[in-house]
């Protein structure tokens, strides 16, 4: 039985791995080869929950289950609010062969499905990515956009202004040579952003969509759950296409999409899933506003945990 | 995050440790803190099987996941058929705190729990042991037995003769002290017992009813699915006190119950469940045969794991 921390993964591990792996995951997921059966919850206190995920790939011959804490209090000790590790079985033999931390590997597989589903949804030509909200998964969701279209200039915006500053610094020390800007006014990202990305834990609306420029795509990863809001629903009411990476689990966890419904502006009929639109070119007009939404599913952790497995073994 | 092997727990973790964390556990489900969700299966070939089993204790503050692969075919590769790990998560802090190998702590929780229902049960004179199956899980069941009686003699039979020597071998070099014969036959074993385990993969009764003594107690740990057999039915019909380990458990997978009482020989509502029974005198004649039936459950495992690294931290 093997450890892997989040840096030997980080070292071997690549956001176009984890793209590559997670697409490929998918597409053994509509030839029946994963069973990812119900996530089992526990809630262990008033506030805490504990998180069960498993998901096996009966072609690649590996099961994980990623064991996640969701302590929202432990920001205010200065601890991370979701811990997380994964342990992976081979199934050849039924050895279990290695616990992984998974603090990285769930923000690159979020990264990863929102690069396949803006390669998908986006633009070709779009040039400017907005950022809303610079914590948690923002900067693997941004490296997941860097990966499928030319950037020239990111903008970011962050309630805390000074947070902003240090994803700025993050993003250069990784390499990211593009122009990056910190918006004083959310407005100001909004109206220049060809693509958005929002990672908030907001219940209303993060952006105005007044100023969504026509042909935007904005990528949506902050609500898990139904009083959660992030993206703007005058917005998903337009949309003419959205992709959610898990059909089942959006319904029951995005606040925004679960109160536009009950409204009346979007209807569970509209959305495909990432699954089934791989290697689809989309029937998409310029000025069409476009959305991905994403809460996760054991099936896209499974994936990377396999990929960085077979890299660090 | 730790690691620690069969070899490393089984220095610092024994029967009698095992038998108080077990007690202790069973009394907090009885407070209501222990709260433990349906295990997950998930086939993986038409013969393999996944389980995940978590179960969580709110007092103690600790969550644990047993993984466990079924790989009935890995014997005829010289490997075990089943492969556990357990991951435990301290609920203070959220934080998955290690990985334990679980083939000992998964046997030494079974002999826990055949202890305790042994104390609860058996007569307080009972001497002789007669353990029929010396694999898997038997080594641990004779401990568990031998911590609540004075047993003066052990009589062991296996199929594969040979087999028993190495157990009898086994029990010696563990420190055992009592005499220890081996039987040719099962019925020279059934007819000296006081105690019988049983631990078989049989898919027929492993004793013959008619060699029982007055008296006897029987513990019985072999079947784990509808079809298997292990202890007599004639027992079971004849039975004045039932344990179970868990109820819901016991009635999906224990074959030989199943049958009894579809054949109208026993019925769901005469057993008792052993966290029911702690600190009970069972109201016994000296002829009374009773039994103990155990399935396994996931906060078992959860006692062990949460006490065996409460001993390693």
């Amino acid at each position: 039985m093997k450890f892997y921390s989040d840096k030997q993964i980080m070292d071997v591990y690549s956001m176009s791995d984890a793209m590559n792996d997670v697409k490929n995951t998918l597409l053994r997921i509509n030839d029946g080869k994963v069973k990812t059966p119900e996530r089992t919850v526990i809630p262990v206190s008033d506030d805490n929950v504990m998180l069960y995920m498993p998901s096996a790939d009966v072609e690649s011959l590996y099961s994980t289950i990623k064991i996640i804490s969701i302590f929202p209090n432990n920001k205010d000790k200065n601890m991370p609010a979701t811990q997380a590790v994964s342990v992976i079985t081979e199934l050849e033999s039924g050895q279990n062969v290695a616990t992984l931390e998974a603090s990285y590997l769930t923000r690159l597989r979020t990264g990863a499905m929102t690069g396949l589903s803006t390669d998908i949804q986006a633009r070709k030509d779009a040039k400017v990515l907005g950022v809303i909200g610079t914590g948690g998964m923002a900067f693997e969701q941004a490296l997941g956009v860097l990966e499928v279209r030319d950037i020239e200039r990111i903008v970011l915006f962050n309630r805390t202004e000074e947070k902003a500053h240090s994803f700025k610094d993050q993003l250069i020390a990784f390499g990211v040579t593009v122009k990056i800007e910190i918006a004083d006014n959310v407005n100001d990202l909004t109206e220049v952003s060809d693509i958005i990305n929002t990672a908030t834990n907001s219940t209303k609306a993060v952006f105005d969509h007044n100023f969504v420029k026509p042909g935007t795509h904005i990528n949506g990863l902050g609500t898990y759950m139904p009083h959660m809001r992030e993206i703007n629903e005058e917005s998903i009411k337009v949309a003419s296409h959205v992709i959610f990476d898990d059909l089942d689990a959006v319904k029951i966890e995005a606040g925004e999409f679960i109160h536009a419904v009950e409204a009346g502006d979007f209807s569970w009929d509209t959305p495909v899933a990432l699954k089934d639109m791989l290697d689809k070119e989309i029937d998409r007009r310029d000025t069409d506003i476009t959305i991905f939404k994403s809460v996760g599913a054991a099936y896209y952790d499974m994936s990377v945990t396999i990929g960085a497995y077979e890299k660090l073994k």
